[in-house]
């Protein structure tokens, strides 16, 4: 193909893969939509559940089909005996994103339609995942905590239930409806690259829960859902309002990143970030910690001048640079932060699995698999020698 | 990018995506190089750590370089106590590899080197997974089987331990070479969908426990590695010689793919069946089973001629299309064919994570992150308008 060359090596930044209908990023306007719908408005105006349901069956659901669909969600909710059983066997030390990519596998064996094929199978096991991610989630905090793992409460809504599991109290609405707009805010970003390993894992027809492990996998990574941890353990380093002008001109120096500034496909201020500000700095008066608030926002425009001034370009802030700091107020433990951004995906992953799988542009089997280039030996024309290893 | 319509929905299929040291597949002429060796010399005249020892590190070891990899290996095949009693809490009617991806992240629990991320620790971690994959498999058939699981022998080659913990009794020479032989096979092809899983999840920083468990939830997809297990249902399904003839001709009316033959990559005989092929033979030769062999061979002869007749193309035998049959007469359950393609292809997933993160190719953080284009609603010119629930 003529332009392998210009694509070698670039991580695939700037290819279009495939034709998707879940979500569309323009990041040279810091736009996002889902399924047609704002961001912004979704954040705002509607809860994760009916957010979950826009990316799944592709329309906003009525009050009926929301009903049907939080009764399901709220039903899927609990996770099998024996997972707590073997969760207790797990060393308290564990990485929690490697707790969830274990368990993901582990759901499965207890799904009865694990092997089924069809797209309505397909959609109960999305709703099972994204009901037990976050159930398995707190699950483990408890236990690591040397506590028992909390029932889910059908009563909650999902945000809410998912606190009240890692935290034993039920939360109040405004801290829920923040974290639940934080959840909408996460819940898709096209092909990004959790997502990617997710549709990859299921172009070999796969099911969904190996399918949204290998997701969880790549979610894990520092460049990706890690990146919310390092911010918040930046402002940590921070530490003080004082310490901004020093920390930016330290690391412009040492030429080192900046977290939650830049992203591989804004050219522009992320919009999730314009809309979890504002969350962030009321939950720092709520809980009367505004300093991570106030350390962020001097930071964002420290660093924006100083970029500008010194590299001559401009920087932007991306959707980790504030979600760290309202998880923190929220008394979320920041090593949890990674696999709550996971309890928001799913619904995206889940979303871009059945497009993979049932979607208009693959009618048939074509899994991914692409080519590369051999740079290494050949010891000659041909191939090399083999040499017995009495002669080597 | 010009030929982004020519790349769009296709499965990368022909895009160039990365430069590899690591292996060529020379698809036209049916040629594959490890490193620069024909996988036929090192199938033959070579061991699977010898092999292994090369993907890792680039050279074929001398007797002492083995002696040591050797020796580390035999030393990393016990699983931690935790897991076996965790693997005891999972469904006896689980999927092989549901029980293997979960397995991995736990294995990642119990990896003192898991926050280190230097190439070393990353090299030690590969031994690691290679040695307690096939520990975790042979203990999980055990267990399901309702036997305990039998403790790894230090004294036995890698090929020989797994046949040995899977069954109670140590093998004899020539199975343990086939064996041993077929996981030389299958030890590495470049850019599969499952090594590509591992790259782009290694590519976020991810660990290689959170690469190997998306690559292990790839090649679970039955166009990928669970196609030998479907090669295997077929000749079981085909039952005699007799049969062969109306099998092919029902396929083609019916318009069905015939398993195991027909590759992404190559358009003549896959080098690694002709390899296979021999062994399937004498395996039979040696239970007294030659039936899987002799309807093997006749129904590619068949299939091969109908397919010229009838449609105008030459078709190829696979990887999978003989050792199926290879497999089966060694006694290795059916569920098991695809667990023990990833107990060989770990080292390619390992050497592909090394250079991921550590090659040449890629001194600098680039994520996998892909564009796609927007082929869903906008419901107007700029985006849908939000309907309140009350209004919906």
């Amino acid at each position: 193909m003529e332009n392998n060359k210009a694509i070698l090596n670039t991580g695939l930044r700037g290819v279009t893969v495939a034709s998707t209908r879940i979500s569309d990023v323009m990041g040279d306007i810091g736009k996002l939509i889902y399924r047609g719908y704002l961001v912004q408005d979704l954040a705002q105006r509607a809860s994760f559940e009916e957010v979950a349901y826009l990316l799944l069956h592709e329309t906003l659901p009525n009050k009926d089909q929301l009903q049907a669909f939080k009764a399901d969600l709220a039903d899927a909710r609990h996770i099998p005996y024996e997972m707590i059983t073997a969760l207790k066997t797990i060393p308290k030390n564990a990485l929690p994103m490697d707790v969830l990519q274990s368990s993901i596998s582990m759901l499965a064996h207890h799904d009865t339609d694990i092997h089924e094929t069809s797209r309505d199978a397909f959609c109960r096991m999305s709703i099972r995942l994204t009901a037990k991610i976050s159930t398995v989630i707190a699950a483990w905090h408890r236990i690591r905590s040397n506590q028992e793992p909390i029932m889910p409460s059908a009563e909650l809504d999902h945000a809410a239930n998912f606190l009240y599991m890692l935290k034993g109290a039920v939360p109040d609405d405004e801290i829920a409806r923040f974290f639940d707009a934080g959840l909408v805010l996460h819940a898709e970003h096209s092909f990004n690259a959790s997502t990617f390993a997710a549709r990859e894992v299921a172009s070999t027809r796969a099911h969904i829960y190996a399918a949204v492990s290998a997701a969880v996998g790549s979610l894990s990574g520092e460049l990706h859902g890690g990146a919310n941890v390092r911010v918040m353990q930046m402002l940590l380093e921070i530490g003080s309002l004082t310490g901004v002008e020093t920390y930016v001109k330290d690391a412009l120096n040492a030429g080192k990143k900046i977290m939650g500034l830049g992203h591989a496909i804004y050219q522009t201020d992320d919009p999730r970030a314009h809309i979890l500000a504002p969350m962030s700095k009321s939950m720092g008066e709520k809980t009367g910690n505004t300093q991570w608030y106030e350390i962020s926002k001097r930071l964002e425009k420290t660093a924006k001048e100083a970029f500008k001034q010194h590299k001559g370009r401009d920087i932007y802030v991306n959707v980790d640079f504030y979600s760290g700091s309202l998880y923190y107020n929220m008394g979320i433990p920041v090593d949890l932060f990674t696999p709550v951004f996971a309890i928001a995906r799913i619904v995206g992953w889940a979303a871009h699995v059945l497009e993979e799988r049932f979607g208009d542009a693959a009618p048939k089997p074509m899994l991914y698999r692409p080519e590369s280039e051999y740079t290494g030996d050949y010891c000659g024309p041909d191939e090399c020698k083999f040499v017995p290893l009495e002669k080597r």
